[in-house]
């Protein structure tokens, strides 16, 4: 038995035996109280959608909730507020996009798009062009140049309907919208049109970001997003006849980087400053909707965390940061900015937290961290079952707090129920009235509970085996 | 060690081993894909909330669905499909509910109400007179006669936020809404108004059903309630000036009992005929909305139990019904006329499952039976793993099923995800929309393995220990 297995039959003992005590369970219910009864969250996002809405990185509304967020974390009697510069893109949509089937002379059926995030515009008067539908890359290399060559491109690979977490069904189909126009381009495309990544049928188009790649700016082919029911349409119409033509106009542009920031607080750490403990979520949104969910949840989740735990009576040996991040959805510019400053800092990120799943019911956390710590984690699972949390796995954590990775630090991603994210994400429906208050809140006391357990025991149980122990 | 605690032993073990098999998980699989891409659940709720609507027991629209669910369950190729006669109670709600707070003379606030199910009509011209809160039975008893008689009493206690099955909040609170009157009038009260069983503040009045218990006619005070928005202004105003007038005017009436029908649908099993496992929602709802959550969703999950069984290729060993049962909210005259005459021809219920929760993400049951059936569930647990669902608790079951309930048998109530549901309960809002299609598939689904597995190994595993090795 090597030393690995050994100290992994000891914390199973100890996780079997479970290593927290009456009064954690006691610390939980008081934080799942008060975020049910005294709650910011809502209220905050409530502002953050109703007052300022749809936060696209380099726009007048993402200046604002950067503005909005860090004068609400000033009252909060944080230790220390602060904005973190970072340069980001600035996409514009331009004006509303609009496009047609055109089946015959003269007969056309107007359907619901919307340019792609990072999409180049149309020629002025739109593009007409014959349109071919494939459902992966693959059936694109097949139809070859000679099938390809001055047409559009219609992605159709619906989202996997019979997969229980929907973001996997979003996985294995977003590279269509991602990469489809440079691999479109490969064979001559003229341009691309993406079923949106929605697993319902409806008549809102889903926005996102995509890639040109390396591609000459000449080059570059315009990207836009189709609603399903129109995706559906068009797949219908195409099988009774190849030689229909699709329009459609779009004037949006990537304009210069424009400086942004990173929204910070932190409470300090009593015992352990120097170990930093963040939770967060992203400031930015699409601009389709007020972005809501995606991720106005995380952003005011985030924000409770520190609330909570100080309405709680918690004082933290570790610093816990709440970091609000900008630039996830076209960018990861405010997470790999924070990343690289705590590098250059030297600062010990000893745990990260990232809610950016929706603001529904929460299920439970996805971790990247090594099995001791997951050990530890397991061995909490009891205290949570009184709120319903049962999903604790190893996986992914979250984008923005993924360039924190060490050896031995966790990181962590809130699962909410999955059920319903899709329906609203990158659309124009991901709106406040979506999010009910009660999920929401359960989400913040479910990030505050974690990190209130991590920072009571230690990170990393083998280094801190003698706090497990008090 | 006596027989029984011998028994759980033995149970115990074997649930560490699972008392289940490879293809069971191939076969719930089977089940889950089957529900989410070729399920009915959601059509047939479209048909009965959108081209039928409000279905109160008694009404023409109760009586259409009777014909549709019917008509829809013989099409499924069942072995036997039919209507089993009931009388059910006939209760009107007349025209649109008027209110208002008169706070001085000619000073009026007009305020969202609607009648409680059963209740009387007020006086042609409306009722107007002094208003008085209480939050308890306790508080009008201390008030007393002296401070009550003449006027009208405001129930006013809120569902408690920091609970986290808004079922239990519910339970708290919904003796105001059932017994208030006859509280009340013990009093000398003339009218009750109660804040709306829901946890939101919004401005939609929550019907359902109260009692006058056996309170002669004449004494029968008129009953309503009160939006949550506007329970919240009634209190506030009611502590600036106490001598405030509530009117509010309705024409409600209760009409003769007239015929109905439960709907009933069976597959007959194949080794054990007489055994009889039953999966059931009721038909008819409140009238303010469409009843999608209430129970459309339980109607249509529980009758896509038996064709996802066809679907899925699997030929049950017990007789299986769908029982779609008429008047649960105001009599249960369905459920007990199901049981009494499931009694008088000696039909042995050894299982039944009630789906009356909502139709949202699934999160597991509620068993109502004896050690060894639960233990039995528990073994299975890892079965349902993939399909996040992990509530497996002892407790009640439902309303309709519970007249089945005998020593050995097994009633289960599916317990989806609670936060949303009060939003909507009884309330006009209780429409389609309100409803995931992803989330009623999985219910469907999720009731559908339970059955499998009960089927395959018996309802009791003590009497059937041979199934188990098989």
């Amino acid at each position: 038995m090597n030393k690995f297995k050994w100290l992994a039959c000891l914390l199973g003992f100890i996780s079997s035996v479970g290593v927290y005590s009456q009064s954690d369970a006691q610390v939980l219910k008081k934080i799942y109280t008060t975020s049910l009864t005294n709650g910011k969250s809502y209220d905050w996002l409530n502002h953050l959608s109703n007052q300022i809405g749809g936060r696209l990185s380099g726009s007048l509304n993402a200046e604002k909730a950067v503005q909005y967020t860090k004068e609400e974390l000033d009252k909060l009697g944080l230790d220390k507020v602060w904005l973190q510069p970072v340069m980001v893109p600035k996409w514009v949509r331009g004006f509303k996009e609009y496009a047609y089937i055109e089946s015959g002379k003269g007969k056309t059926t107007t359907v619901n798009i919307c340019a792609l995030g990072g999409s180049v515009a149309t020629p002025a008067l739109g593009l007409k062009a014959p349109i071919v539908e494939v459902k992966n890359f693959e059936e694109l290399e097949m139809l070859g140049k000679e099938n390809i060559e001055g047409k559009i491109v219609f992605f159709n690979r619906p989202m996997q309907a019979d997969l229980i977490s929907t973001f996997e069904a979003y996985g294995g189909c977003v590279n269509q919208r991602y990469k489809g126009a440079v691999e479109a381009t490969k064979y001559g495309a003229v341009g691309i049109i993406v079923r949106s990544m929605n697993l319902r049928l409806d008549d809102l188009p889903h926005t996102g970001s995509m890639t040109y790649e390396d591609l000459p700016v000449a080059d570059r082919i315009p990207s836009a997003a189709i609603s399903t029911n129109d995706a559906e349409l068009l797949s219908t119409m195409l099988k009774l006849n190849k030689s229909i033509k699709f329009y459609f106009k779009q004037n949006c542009k990537q304009l210069k980087d424009v400086l942004s920031y990173n929204v910070i607080g932190q409470i300090t750490g009593s015992e352990f400053p120097e170990e930093y403990m963040i939770v967060g979520g992203h400031l930015d949104s699409w601009d389709l909707g007020d972005g809501s969910h995606d991720d106005g949840a995380g952003v005011v989740q985030s924000m409770d965390v520190l609330r909570l735990l100080k309405e709680s009576g918690i004082k933290p040996k570790r610093s816990i940061r709440v970091v609000l991040f900008m630039n996830e959805e076209n960018g990861l510019r405010g997470g790999n900015k924070y990343a690289e400053e705590a590098k250059q800092k030297g600062e010990n990120h000893v745990f990260a937290l990232e809610s950016d799943a929706g603001g529904f019911t929460p299920r439970g956390f996805s971790f990247d961290c090594n099995d001791a710590s997951f050990n530890q984690v397991l061995s909490w699972q009891p205290l949570f079952k009184p709120y319903l949390i049962h999903f604790f796995e190893k996986g992914g954590s979250g984008a923005d707090v993924g360039p924190l990775k060490t050896e031995t630090n966790v990181l962590a991603g809130l699962r909410p129920d999955s059920q319903r994210y899709f329906d609203h994400h990158h659309a124009s429906n991901d709106t406040f009235d979506a999010v009910n208050k009660r999920e929401l809140e359960l989400g913040a006391a479910t990030m505050t509970a974690l990190v209130y357990l991590f920072d009571k025991y230690g990170v990393n149980p083998i280094v801190n085996e003698k706090q497990i122990k008090q």
